[in-house]
């Protein structure tokens, strides 16, 4: 691994800079040996890079991970709440969480390693920034519908929008998310946007976009927990209280976990330099922080 | 910035690497040129970014946001719900968000980013280590008794423990956040930890640190949200139900938001590579990431 960072570094620094004060043939067949050792070097070891079976596994948890989310919170209103329709009734609220999962959580969290796939490495950028933004636009608009669900069963039944920090945090995640996607789609897909500007933007983009997994993620457990207090009060005809564990509590909480431990598993993969495109490392793009003109 | 890191990588790059197929002398000359070019680099752009005011910034805002959690939580806990006691009364509940506000989100954040000031660079790290470990040590302490406290009033009351997937996410933050402790001071400050095992631990000490962070941050706005859900439900006395945003339920959701705030300047602080102890960057260590060997 070191090697590889080596190389690729030797590969951004030709010996020319070196020569002034040396014997100008010495350090040509120096800079040509170097040259050779680092184009070998640098194929091995983006080679195996590329074949990274760890990657790969946690890639494959993140899939099975969102799918298991998806199952699960589509189960628990199937079969606990009533099921789905699409009228202001308590049926239309359950498509709020179901939306909201699979679109904030999964889509959102497996549109964010996408870009990491080692063996995209060597292809055109292009299509992979697509298939991101695509993903990203998917995950927004699931969101977005799964807002309007809860907005349109509140507006029917008289309930006050937004007052809970549950749906502070949930409307933050998504308005954040939205301003991303934009300022996402015009600084790095827009041929006309400038390099300065991209660098600049790159890592706002990175720490926005783990903040948004943060607020999501948040917004998820406490919207769970929420919807079990209301649901699970227990009552005189037997049914049990939140407090009592019955199966539809233990379930819930089982899907919280699953949602914790799919954005634990992204955000391995997000915080592994390892695993970053090469040219997003800052070895290689060596991008300017934001407001680093300032020090 | 780019200068910096180049440097820094020809330091780690000896050109006797390159000797072989060349002339001896010269590749001393150039060894030498390029050892003073580097120093000169290397001193000025370490310099500039010990000097680096972004960070400070951020670091400020950081303790400026946590001192406001912590000052709200006592004021919600102290105006709206009787002030403080540990009899197994509801003022003894009242110590369990003020405790794990402070010790699992504020506290903790801190002591994640104090390792990244960029003053101590050029410092003995042993000191700094140490005051990470003391002050994870602190919140450690401070977030069990504030789960011993909800504990103890579950029990006088009878409540079951440990049934709301707040709990469930709060444990589970709070037991992750124990064995990481754990192992760190195993791993990284015992003088016969080998320099392999410490390689192979940071990466998953960083990772589990942020997955920690979301854990807490997702507890504590899961909790927040559940107290306001049953303290305000309104009743004949003329009391405002929390739909209703009394004075209680837009103080502690600002409560809420201001957390999200802390742990979002903290991510910003962690996630930015620029500001790692430059010892720990991964141009300077290369350290095997986890199971990196099976590749």
């Amino acid at each position: 691994m070191q090697k590889g960072r080596l190389s690729t570094t030797k590969e951004r620094l030709p010996l020319k800079h070196f020569t002034t004060n040396t014997d100008q043939c010495g350090s040509e067949i120096l800079a040509e040996a170097e040259n050779h050792e680092v184009k070998v070097k640098h194929k091995v070891t983006e080679s195996s890079k590329m074949r990274c079976p760890v990657f790969y596994i946690c890639f494959l948890l993140c899939l099975c991970l969102g799918l298991a989310c998806v199952f699960c919170v589509c189960l628990w209103f199937n079969r606990w709440n009533g099921g789905f329709a699409w009228d202001g009734s308590e049926l239309q609220f359950n498509w709020h969480p179901v939306l909201m999962v699979s679109g904030l959580v999964v889509v959102y969290g497996i549109g964010a390693v996408v870009y990491r796939i080692p063996l995209t490495w060597r292809q055109n950028k292009l299509p992979w920034k697509l298939l991101h933004a695509a993903l990203m636009l998917l995950a927004l608009i699931l969101s977005i519908i799964g807002l309007q669900a809860v907005f349109y069963v509140h507006n029917a039944k008289g309930i006050p929008p937004l007052y809970s920090l549950h749906s502070w945090v949930g409307i933050a995640a998504t308005a954040l998310f939205a301003t991303q996607w934009a300022v996402g789609m015009a600084g790095f897909l827009l041929p006309c946007s400038p390099m300065s500007l991209r660098k600049l933007l790159k890592p706002v983009h990175v720490w926005l976009g783990g903040s948004i997994l943060l607020l999501s993620t948040a917004a998820c457990i406490s919207g769970i927990n929420e919807k079990l207090f209301f649901s699970l009060k227990g009552n005189t005809t037997g049914s049990q209280p939140y407090s009592q564990l019955p199966p539809e509590a233990l379930f819930a909480n089982s899907l919280g976990v699953l949602i914790i431990a799919f954005s634990m598993v992204v955000l391995k993969i997000l915080s592994n330099q390892q695993w970053q495109h090469p040219d997003s490392r800052p070895e290689d793009t060596a991008y300017t922080p934001l407001f680093q003109e300032e020090n």
